[in-house]
């Protein structure tokens, strides 16, 4: 009648997590329409579209409402133009609930975004571990010259929205190379949420 | 409006985290009926009484439901007789909450028991993620010569009851020196939790 309690070995530089009970990846060809650079983004995914860029090992215990599901995210180094690669990013589809990354190896950025806009960008590496607190909109970049491993941990009843980036012409900022390594510029095809369309994010906490 | 997104930087040495919104500590004193050897335990309380035996760092974002509390657990070496430190370890008031453990530094066990008394020691060790899934006490020991550090997640709305381990007697098995490192051996004070004390739990559920 009860869960077993089990053990996962983390490999942090494959992000390889033992016994997980799910994997996923995203390839350039699934990326379409991330960047801002296409002509770039069409160069890259012509060399190769089945490029990968990140993997996803999770273990989902259960799905009910106050379990946990955890999990590595892996991310392939790279740019396309001069946007490091990242992941296509979501709000919580129930939006207050929460998420821990941990860095296990390379180093990255967690961009964030409220509904209303305002943006954070932190910085994760091996040993820190960023929380992104209800309602916030969230991406990882890889802005190192290796892999970037993360694990992270969420409530098991929270749901990914992936839409809402797609819906608002992608996030406020864009991850690009800078002179001191990445800086956090303005998306020009960026279209500010409507009062509405906040509201709606917002009722969707539970 | 919303909650802050933080970072927080994990010494996997000291268990320190940076920017924790609290920090306890349990000492020898604290820790008076947690094991077999009492002859033990005075000898070593009287040498110092104030001697740490662990100590927890966390950030608690809410109290809500939904959002999550996490942290470090540094764990001093030592014995008291053939038994290895310990937390007091607890099942959570809504019995039916999860917790990550996830190992830093050194090594140790996970003892777990659900409330019919079924037992599991899982070891823990650098890059080893444990789950303890809903409805499992959970105690961590630590085995090895060294400080263990892990760091942990779990539900903000899942609370600590203590007192389940008191009321038994202690955990169905203590976990001490043994040929090969370490073993489960059975505590003679235990007494078996009846059907109703079972349900009792079960009914916390939420």
């Amino acid at each position: 009648m009860y869960q077993p309690p089990t053990a996962h070995v983390i490999d942090p530089s494959t992000g390889h997590l033992s016994a997980a009970t799910g994997r996923y990846e995203k390839r350039l060809s699934d990326l379409a329409g991330l960047y801002a650079d296409t002509g770039a983004f069409e160069t890259l995914t012509a060399e190769n579209p089945d490029r990968i860029v990140y993997v996803v090992h999770e273990v989902r215990p259960q799905q009910e409402t106050g379990d946990l599901i955890f999990g590595t995210t892996w991310m392939e180094p790279g740019r396309v133009g001069q946007e490091f690669f990242m992941t296509r990013g979501h709000i919580h589809a129930t939006g207050n609930r929460p998420e821990t990354y941990y860095g296990e190896s390379g180093e990255g950025v967690m961009l964030l975004e409220s509904p209303e806009g305002e943006t954070r960008a932190l910085e994760i590496r091996p040993r820190v571990m960023v929380y992104v607190p209800p309602m916030w909109i969230h991406r990882s970049v890889n802005t190192g010259p290796e892999p970037l491993v993360m694990s992270f941990c969420y409530p098991s009843d929270s749901g990914q929205d992936y839409g809402i980036i797609e819906r608002s012409g992608g996030m406020a900022k864009r991850i690009v190379a800078g002179p001191e390594g990445w800086e956090a510029i303005g998306n020009a095809a960026y279209r500010p949420r409507t009062r509405a369309e906040i509201d709606a994010v917002l009722a969707t906490a539970a």
